[in-house]
């Protein structure tokens, strides 16, 4: 990439405590965005963002404003924001990234309306048929493993599952450094005769693709980070992440449980209570920030509702990190090599 | 049902610590079977059973036996039994719960096969286009959720879902003693409009089935304990559930990991344990046993490979419970009904 300042856009009403927490987020990563050479410009109503940054004491001389009348909301049926919408904070941000004014865009509003308006908006990259979303889960061995696709495309074929394989693995190896990522294909079995249609076709694609396939993995698999990429529907894919974020609530809810029985129980967990948070820090959803749309002609990122403001913050170095490896352009030439073949 | 002395069958050559473990945990049961009026037959190579029991000084008088000259393996097409293993100890099993010679069996042995022969052996209720495995989720509230299909059907259209919700809920409500056990559709999101082909077309399938139907559910809220019975395809559900089974070992991983760390961690980790492990006991999965082949005529219980003695004398238990309740009888009784209108 050239040496230009980077500039990392953030859907300032996205979240479900919106403007504030992406105002917080915001102030945190400044200092590291800064150094890396990158600046941060918020999208919303300008009037809404100055009063709000008033109330936390946070200084705006460092950031930039792009104001935008509307807001989109979790009602908006997200096909509508191109058409109804595009004076929205979040196509406003999406269409800054298309026209080059900005560098990335991130946003922890209406997930669908995202991704819907960053296909539409930036188009797909040439090859891709359906743009996917990845989410990094925590492992025993602390190495991530990427989910892909969790939740972008409910029914899918062979070839968008092998397009998933293509951009994951080109996003793992880029974020986390690692050349020649594993890949393994979700199943209920290892053998290659196992599964349902989709995947049985998609084995034999994933042998020829030139990717490190390492075969079916199984559920069991994701979270011990014997693999990198792990390739599914989003159907599938949504559902087990869903599921995974619940552990956390469902272990403490288990854990008061457990506590309200005796006092005894109450020391007991009041004793081992640290000790778990320490445990399972990195088992925290928010520190992976949000997840990039893959397969579009630009850099956008996608938070979860309720993002934290260390999550904003770890949303918008992760869109850093995105746009500087430029995974978009490598996505493009790998798949452009593959069709010459 | 009748007052008549019920027997189990279990597959003495099943599990991958067999006969063991089936020995084992038979004795464990003995007692409250027999208050139930209830009593065990093993079925397997009679002198490795005796043998064995020797060794585990364990006494056959209350036990009968019914020899089997084969013994199925995990490396068994799960298709071949019916044809080329008729004397092994799962055929015989099976075939004498057709032949009413027991009244349920149960097996920790290759659960494809046991899924195969069962069906082929015991023939499908009338009305089922599919029989169905579920399996209990433990959860915040202590009431389990009943997950099916949970790995015999990978690709399923909107009837099979159906059939898994009414096999389900009988199974529930007979297991748990709920009347009206709550069904939610697995999907994505919560919105009818939502979800991948099979779930779109299954929603208003449910709507008009006379069950307690709920409208979709989450991943997030499979082990909050608001819904009973959870109905997806057995892909997603195989996949979902041996992600759970996982979590457990993540855990521990990550505990060990952290203790590694230092001195001062480990004493922390040690002060910990005992207080997680209450905790989590009940997240235990030999805690559940095996779960049924619902759809078949006759109470057939598959239990996991790796199943302790705990979790095969729960497996018995259950077996019991089903063979009890006459489930496959209720399922025809309930699917009688729905194709009278």
């Amino acid at each position: 990439m050239s040496n230009r300042r980077l500039v990392i856009g953030i859907d300032a009403m996205g979240g479900d405590h919106a403007p504030e927490n992406e105002l917080l987020g915001a102030y945190q990563a400044l200092e590291q965005l800064d150094k890396r050479n990158c600046s941060i410009r918020f999208f919303g109503q300008e009037n809404v963002i100055r009063q709000s940054a008033e109330k936390l004491n946070i200084p705006l001389e460092r950031f930039s404003i792009h104001h935008a009348d509307e807001t989109v909301t979790m009602h908006d049926e997200p096909s509508s924001i191109v058409k109804k919408k595009r004076t929205s904070s979040m196509y406003l941000g999406i269409e800054q990234v298309r026209v080059k004014e900005t560098d990335a865009f991130v946003s922890a509003g209406n997930t669908g309306a995202m991704m819907a308006t960053g296909t539409v908006v930036l188009g797909r990259i040439k090859g891709v048929s359906r743009p996917t979303i990845g989410t990094f889960f925590p492992t025993i061995t602390g190495t991530p493993t990427l989910l892909t696709d969790a939740g972008a495309n409910v029914d899918c074929k062979a070839r968008h599952l092998l397009e998933f394989a293509i951009m994951g693995s080109i996003y793992y190896s880029e974020v986390t450094g690692i050349e020649k990522p594993t890949v393994g294909l979700l199943n209920v079995g290892e053998e290659p005769t196992k599964g349902n249609e989709a995947v049985l076709e998609t084995y034999p694609l994933l042998q020829e693709s030139g990717l490190n396939f390492i075969g079916n993995v199984e559920g069991r698999d994701i979270m011990t980070g014997d693999v990198h990429v792990v390739v599914c529907d989003g159907f599938t894919g949504n559902i087990v992440l869903k599921f995974a974020e619940s552990i956390i609530t469902v272990l403490r809810g288990k854990i008061g449980g457990y506590a309200e029985r005796s006092t005894w129980n109450k020391i007991k967990v009041a004793t081992a209570l640290p000790t778990l948070r320490s445990v399972l820090k990195d088992m925290d959803y928010q520190q992976y920030g949000g997840v990039p749309l893959l397969g579009v002609n630009g850099t956008v990122i996608i938070g979860h509702g309720k993002s934290t403001p260390v999550a904003i913050k770890n949303m918008l170095i992760r869109a850093a990190d995105v746009a500087e490896a430029n995974i978009s352009g490598k996505i493009e030439t790998f798949l452009a090599k593959r069709s010459e073949h």
